[in-house]
């Protein structure tokens, strides 16, 4: 089956936001065994929208949209397809009513606002459409279905349209499809990405049924073998042999098979394996590698508190680190984040404790310290390890490549045990 | 000028790679004025390519190809477009002198590597065609001129294709614009989308120029105005009585006029001007409030220390919230809000604390705090405010949810004072 993707938006087009959905939906795709042909990006413009979708219509089997759902007058996208597939619209009783309750929690917490009446044009459906509820917004997600053709309809927002597409257009595709694909997915951290593509040059050169592709993630590599069979037993046997060899190339630094799975939630769950506590102290990460792990479901049987120590002070007054430290060798050093892992441990009460201190810049940094240098210390039971880091890119890059950088040491620690121990 | 975007190649089908290319050369031609009204992925199938390519050539003036310039046999992208324009391929000396210094500089560092015959296909040049030489990489960039017309090569990794632009492209088509375009951000918080739409649906209706735009970012609202003229003082001048307009309407819904300026920016230039010190207390968002205000550089001038207190040991022992408190109301309540800003206050010492406490699921939650339940408390110089929020939508949804409006929550109390004084 042939599939293209139309990303609606003006935003996109003037460059305000990154077409992120697009990547998505075409790994996705890919996952599927689509053969994904055109990726377009058009703007809220009826005219270049329907000529864009008329176009796709005709060379390809299955459209998926993006954007151009929401209540304005902006959003043209079902009005469009309905149109082009001679469907009319009609209000959807339950999807009037979803959005009404999802409108009312709104108004709660932003006292003042008006629901206003241009919200019910998205409860309009276009006739015999599959309605797929969005448990994060108000636009649902539609099915148009047309002989072996289907044009399928998300909100723009990514945090409504991948949850959307994961659990309702997912299983709905798979089902389409004359072959079984099994996908198999092997995540791995702690090795760059041109030297994960080197080490399996030759795998990929090799590769027929199944396929392996690498996908490259902030901090982390993912490797996906996919094969096509009969049967899904028959496909996942075939990915068998290359998942064999690829645990024998990379061992620790697989955290996970799993196609969900992500690094902190491997960490949350070696945690609970050895059944031990976190505690975290950050100063120029500032609570982005707690919310990190916080993000795991659950995450409280195993972190209890973390500190974000911005200032010496703070550093100084919540988790006891030296004055004499800061003074001699600097907030940003070996031995700061040592004390700021020794002291995080000791206060909140935890078995382990990751701290994180650096220049993110643009400014601060030294001669010898440049923008860009982190340390990150481990303490488990009394014994700490600190790691020294030389990132490079913008503020907001050294910090999240510290965020995975931390996730990734404390992993190691775990599993490896420290390596050095305290003098 | 109609602008239009290409960009060549299976990798980003894929899904292997995000598109920032497109995200980059779109902004850029909004900076010059360009009307971009499609942005098109095609893989290296030369006859989809070719398709695509003689569309745009048709109903654009400006087509901006990225990729498929490299030296194998799947990139084909110049080659497309000499047959397209009918023009010759010939080798161009000065290219193909550049490629040699470029090649035998790369062997010298990387011994073992041979320079292939294939490399030379770089140097092949439509006839007519203006080069742009490329000091980051083997192909140059390519300017196709016919009539009013242009088709713009440039080779696709980002680290090529941006420096091109930027230096050769941008000059070069912005002395062929007649008009000066200016474009007038507006950024607004605490109003949803919708009601924002509605409330100047007016101003849409009676659009020309300039125009005006919404962009929906989480939990933000920004609003465009752009206007063309002969020179940039007058394209200023005729945004001016649209943005007092707006300004009239969202009063202190707007945070900034800037285009660059974030939330987070507001609010600790809000705190610098208030000569006012900041600390967080966070439970369900778990650091990522910390993390937002850790992005701005200098945040460091009002923000000393957070806690994240996951627990509710980690609640009573580092900001002092009552074991009664969470007894009898629970971790997540009003009191408990109101204690944790309280306590965080006065525990760091500074003269703002913000607290969050909620259920962000999917487990958690009472009949009568479901999940989605986030109190958020304000503490000013020993007076104390909280707001109840009912927020939808998946754990990360609420989260996130709950991080911008907690720096709203923070920006009105700062600006409009505490309504309800504590008992």
């Amino acid at each position: 089956m042939i599939a293209e993707l139309i990303s609606v938006g003006t935003e996109i087009l003037l460059g305000n936001i990154v077409n992120t959905n697009s990547a998505y939906l075409s790994e996705m795709c890919a996952m599927l065994g689509l053969s994904l042909y055109y990726q377009t990006v058009v703007g809220d413009n009826e005219k270049r929208l329907e000529e864009t979708m008329r176009m796709a219509w005709e060379r390809s089997d299955v459209i998926i949209l993006t954007g151009g759902l929401g209540p304005t007058r902006d959003d043209l996208t079902k009005e469009v397809a309905a149109r082009l597939l001679n469907r009319e619209l009609k209000e959807d009783p339950h999807t009037r009513s979803r959005i009404e309750s999802f409108l009312k929690a709104y108004r709660k917490n932003h006292a003042g606002s008006k629901i206003t009446d241009n919200n019910w044009k998205q409860a309009l459906v276009p006739a015999g459409a599959i309605v797929l509820d969005n448990e994060n917004g108000t636009a649902p997600g539609l099915i148009l279905e047309e002989g072996q053709k289907r044009m399928i309809l998300l909100p723009g927002p990514p945090g409504e349209m991948i949850p959307l597409f994961r659990d309702k257009v997912f299983p709905y595709l798979r089902d389409k499809q004359p072959e079984v694909i099994y996908s198999q997915m092997v995540k791995i951290c702690g090795i760059g990405e041109s030297q994960v593509e080197t080490e399996i040059q030759d795998l990929i050169k090799a590769q027929g049924n199944p396929t392996i592709a690498p996908y490259a993630k902030p901090g982390e590599v993912h490797l996906r073998i996919t094969a096509k069979a009969d049967s899904e037993k028959a496909a996942k046997k075939l990915t068998k042999p290359l998942l064999r060899e690829l645990k024998a190339r990379f061992g620790n630094h697989i955290y996970s098979t799993e196609e969900d799975k992500t690094l902190e939630e491997a960490v949350v769950e070696l945690l609970k394996v050895k059944k031990m506590t976190l505690s975290l102290v950050e100063s120029c990460t500032g609570g982005a590698l707690a919310a990190r792990i916080v993000n795991v479901p659950g995450a409280s049987e195993v972190f209890g508190s973390g500190f974000v120590t911005y200032s010496n002070k703070a550093k100084r007054k919540h988790v006891l680190v030296k004055k004499s430290t800061l003074k001699t060798e600097g907030a940003v050093s070996e031995k700061a984040a040592r004390e700021m892992a020794k002291g995080g441990r000791y206060v909140s009460g935890a078995d382990v404790c990751v701290s994180v201190t650096g220049f993110a810049g643009p400014d601060g940094g030294t001669k010898e310290k440049p923008v860009g240098t982190v340390f990150v210390g481990c303490c488990i039971e009394g014994e700490t390890e600190v790691c020294e880091c030389h990132f490079q890119g913008s503020r907001e890059s050294i910090r999240s490549q510290a965020v995975v950088y931390a996730l990734t040491f404390l992993r190691t620690c775990m599993i490896e045990g420290l390596k050095k121990k305290e003098k």
